[in-house]
């Protein structure tokens, strides 16, 4: 997790590629100081306290292809919190190292060091974000619409992502000794048993480029999974809601630079 | 789905098995009315729109050992709101005939049918409940004590729930052609993998009956998913804190009441 920092001019309208050095800076606060809270292997002070915001930097522990890295990444760029991104290399297993397990018990990715606390489980850190920093919310205050939101937005979470997260499929291969073919029809079997239904609820809802008038929690946990559908050879525009808010959302920057394939520890962009 | 009602005392602290006849009902609010919303296969009307609660009976259309009903069974009860129980029979796939889908699209328990409109996903719901429904809530104000609640509790239900659910046991054994020994090795596996952070997690936070103070939203997805465990003989008392909490939890009439041991769908019920 080496990392030097070097600025990113993310803030522009156009999409920027980032630095390929394997780490992105992008602090809207620049001061830092020693901060309050967390301390590895110790206890968490000031759970339930007050926190003190706006005056560190976010650091986005995460990997480029994780796709609950990918929803940390558009709910930032959709806030416009600068952030600074640390890459974890799962294929080398480093979130199961000591030094990320005792910041992390669950040794998973994306870790957010914000606000003096180590934050992990992206649901949490989505709906912690957008208490913490009411600012271009992520939901709409309406409680009716909220729940149209989260009913979908759960759905992937709960139902989907689970199955086709990688210590799954590596049990698959692993212990169940099961080809490739065989993991991938488990694959695209457990994408259509949650997309059919979110297509279904999307035509109920009559929606147009977004769930609501503008991208949110919903759109912010769909596209890391329609990027995993499409790398599965998954056929997403035979549901013409969720094809639709897929493109409505990559025409945005704020999606853009979130993506994969944008991020500095993505091996195509040391090339 | 036959429901007759009749009345259910369960008011009362003391655990009273609830009645045998396919149907509990248990209304605080006995005026019933035409509600708008929610039209089968059409729109939802009223989204972004301001709902109508309190008035109405809420029905629970859910299955007893359904780990997603008992969450939802368990938060009516701590929030004190009356419901009426609709067993849906998901061993007669009840859930996925048309029916039901047109209402849920999702195909699962539990649905809510509450304030006009039939609402999924059991996260969806309870944070839904909780805003709806502020009284006697099932997390605190503070945002981050509300943050260290759902660390853990969408730690259960997003990593955890789905692989355990009947749907992929159902998979591992049909088209994987596992055997039974190798589907519990599997639940076990990835209970383990889960609720041991859990554990690490509540022994920094040096928890004692509860994540916090009283019961909330941790304890009622963590409890149904200890009941699992337990059918598959995994070894919860391994997890003090988690031991300790399910004690705890399990002493209270609300949890009670919710158990799938106690409610009228329980074949056990009807000898």
């Amino acid at each position: 997790m080496m990392c030097t920092r070097s600025s990113w001019a993310a803030r522009s309208p156009a999409l920027r590629r980032s630095s390929h050095d394997g780490c992105t800076t992008h602090t809207l606060h620049p001061s830092t100081r020693s901060l309050p809270g967390y301390h590895p292997g110790g206890r968490v002070e000031g759970v339930g306290g007050s926190i003190r915001r706006g005056q560190n930097t976010v650091k986005l522990h995460g990997y480029f292809r994780s796709s609950t890295s990918y929803r940390l990444r558009i709910a930032l760029e959709l806030k416009g919190l600068g952030y600074e991104n640390v890459p974890v290399n799962l294929l080398a297993s480093e979130q199961k190292g000591e030094a990320f397990t005792s910041r992390n018990p669950f040794g998973s990715v994306p870790m957010l060091e914000a606000d003096g606390r180590d934050r992990a489980q992206s649901m949490a850190l989505l709906e912690w974000l957008d208490e913490a920093y009411p600012d271009k919310p992520l939901m709409p205050s309406d409680i009716e619409a909220r729940y149209t939101v989260r009913e979908l937005t759960y759905a992937i979470a709960t139902e989907l992502h689970a199955p086709l997260n990688l210590p799954v499929l590596k049990y698959l291969k692993n212990e169940y000794s099961q080809s490739q073919e065989a993991i991938d029809a488990w694959y695209r079997h457990w994408l259509a048993r949650t997309l059919e239904p979110v297509e279904a609820r999307l035509a109920q809802l009559d929606t147009g480029d977004f769930l609501l008038d503008a991208p949110g929690l919903f759109e912010t946990v769909l596209l890391p999974q329609v990027y995993n559908a499409r790398r599965f050879k998954y056929d997403v525009d035979a549901h013409g809601h969720i094809a639709r808010i897929e493109a409505a959302c990559l025409a945005l920057p704020a999606f853009q630079h979130a993506h994969p394939d944008n991020q500095p520890d993505n091996p195509e962009n040391s090339a």
